[in-house]
C-alpha cells in the first residue's frame, strides 16, 4: 500500500503503450514523482491529469529521476532512443522491462557499463497491463544486485506480492521469461488441441475446460516433484512410467489421425517419449524426459 | 463416506494391478461385498485379509456381482478374460476401467449389448492408485446413461468428489482421458524444456518450479476464457495478440538455440503461431489458434 508520509524516490517511464501506461500509473498511485515520455505525447494525456511530468524530449526524461524505466516494443527501438542520450545515463539506474534476448540483455547491460550509468537490470513483467500494481503482476529482474537492492522499494509499486530478483546475470530475467511464457504456450497448445479433438466429436470447449482447469491445477503440484528429481538426476517411476505414458500417447495420437484434427502435438509428445525409452528410461517416472531436452536438435 | 447402515450393493473386480487393487479396497472399504479375480491369484492376499471374496475362475468372479469392473492392461486383455465368459455376462453391467480408444470402447459396448449384457460403461480413470477413494480421484464414465444411473452409488467409492457422466457415446470417456493427458503432458514437457533451457544458464529446476508452479495455475484461470471463446468461434485480442506471441516465441526458439537445447517444442508453438498469422489472425486473440488444431496434419 503507498505510504503517503514517505518520502518515494522520482522515477521516470519512457514508452507509454498499454503497458508503460500502467507502470507509470502504479508509481503515481504509490506516490513516485513521475515523469514520462512517449513519442505521441497525447498517450500520457491520462497520467498528466493524475500527476504525472510530461517530459518535453526523451533527454529531459532521462534527467529528470535517478531510475529510468524503458518500456518500448523491442531492444531495437530502445537503443535508438537511448544511444543519443549516452551522456545522460551517469549516475542512473536503467531498468529495461521491454520485450528481449538474453544476449540483448547483455549487451545492453554492457553498453550501460560503458556510459557510467550507475546500473542496469533488465526485467521481465509476467502480468497483462491491467494486472499491473496488484498482486496478481510478477516483475522478474536481473544484473547487479547492488542496484537492485537501491529501487527495489520503488520497484515494488509494480509487483506488490511478486517483484523478484534472480541473479547478477543480465540475461536470466529474459530467460525465464520465455521459459515461463514456454509453459504458458505449452498449456494453452495441449488444452485447444484436445479441444480439436474432442470437437470433432461433439464436445463443446468449455465442457472440457471444466474437466481440464482442475487438472491443471493438480499437475502443478507435481512439477514440484519433477523438478527435485531433475535436480537429483534420478527419476523414479513410482506414479507411472515412461512406457505407460508411452502407450497413452499412442492413443491420443490415434485417436487424433481417427477424427481427422491435427497431429504434430501428441506425434512430438510421443517421439520425446520414444527418445527416453530407447535411452534406457521405459520404467523411468516422467522427470526422465529433461535428457532429451537438453538435447541440441538433430 | 460409507454408511454401514446401508445394504450396499455387491461389485465385482477382475485385474489386481496396483489401481485394480486400489478399486477393490476402496469398494470394501465402503462396505460393498466384493469378489475379486487375477490372473495371479496372489495379488488378492490382501484384499483377502480385509473381505474380500476371491473367486475361483473368472467366470466365478462374473457371475458373482451384477456389476463387474475390469481392470486389465488393455482391451485386448479384456476381451481374452470375456470373450469365452459372454454366456454369463446377461443382465450384468460391465465397467472397463482398462486404457482404451474410443473406438474399441465403441466395439465392446456393442459386444456386450450382443451378449444382453444389461449395460457396457467404459470408464476413465484420472488418477494415480493411492488416489483412488479420495477428494483427488476424477472417474469418467460414458455409455447408456440408464447403467450409470444404477451404479453411479457404488462407482462413487472410487471417486467421492468427481464421478462424472460423460454422455451416452461409449467413446467419450476414453477421448476425454487422452485429451486430459495430452494437458498434462504440455504442462510438463514445456516445463521441462524450459527447465532444460535455464539449466544451461546454471539456474536449478526446482527454482524454475517455484516461479513456474503459480504461473500454471493462474494460466489454469485463463482456459475457460479462452473456451468460451472457441465455442462462440471470435478471438478478440485484449490481453495479447497472436502477433506479440509470435514474437515472444521467436525469442523462445532463439534463445534455445543458442543454449543448445531442444528446439522442437518452441519451433511447434512457433509453426502454430505463424499459421494463425498467416490465415488472418495476427491481431486475434491467442485461442485462435484453435482452427489451426483443428487442421488435419499437412
Amino acid at each position: 500500500m503507498p505510504n503517503p508520509n514517505a518520502a518515494q524516490a522520482p522515477v521516470t517511464v519512457i514508452g507509454l503503450g498499454l503497458m508503460g501506461q500502467a507502470l507509470a500509473a502504479a508509481f503515481l498511485k504509490n506516490g513516485h514523482p513521475t515523469t514520462v515520455w512517449n513519442r505521441s505525447a497525447d498517450k500520457a494525456d491520462e497520467l498528466v491529469a493524475t500527476g504525472a511530468a510530461l517530459a518535453a524530449s526523451v533527454k529531459d526524461a532521462v534527467e529528470a529521476s535517478p531510475l529510468v524505466v524503458v518500456c518500448v516494443s523491442d531492444y531495437a527501438a530502445a537503443h535508438e532512443l537511448l544511444d543519443p542520450l549516452a551522456g545522460s545515463l551517469a549516475g542512473r539506474t536503467l531498468v529495461n522491462l521491454g520485450s528481449a534476448s538474453s544476449s540483448q540483455a547483455r549487451d545492453t547491460a554492457k553498453w550501460a557499463k560503458d556510459h557510467e550509468a550507475a546500473g542496469y537490470l533488465d526485467g521481465a513483467i509476467m502480468a497483462f497491463p491491467a494486472g499491473i500494481g496488484t498482486d496478481a503482476a510478477v516483475l522478474l529482474h536481473s544484473g547487479p544486485k547492488s542496484a537492485y537492492d537501491e529501487h527495489e522499494a520503488t520497484l515494488k509499486a509494480l509487483a506488490p506480492a511478486a517483484t523478484l530478483y534472480l541473479g547478477e546475470d543480465p540475461g536470466l530475467a529474459s530467460l525465464h521469461d520465455v521459459a515461463l511464457l514456454g509453459v504458458m504456450w505449452g498449456i494453452q497448445n495441449s488444452f485447444l488441441h484436445g479441444a480439436a479433438l474432442l470437437g470433432a466429436a461433439g464436445v463443446k470447449a468449455t465442457d472440457f475446460a471444466t474437466l481440464a482447469t482442475p487438472l491443471i491445477a493438480v499437475v502443478a503440484q507435481t512439477v514440484d516433484a519433477y523438478a527435485a528429481q531433475v535436480d537429483a538426476g534420478e527419476y523414479p517411476g513410482d506414479d507411472a512410467s515412461v512406457a505407460t505414458h508411452v502407450g497413452s500417447m499412442a492413443h491420443l495420437l490415434d485417436e487424433s489421425k481417427e477424427l481427422g484434427v491435427n497431429t504434430e502435438l501428441p506425434a512430438l509428445f510421443k517421439a520425446f517419449g520414444d527418445r527416453a525409452m530407447a535411452a534406457g528410461h521405459a520404467s523411468s517416472g516422467y522427470a526422465a524426459l529433461i535428457e532429451q531436452f537438453r538435447k541440441p536438435s538433430a
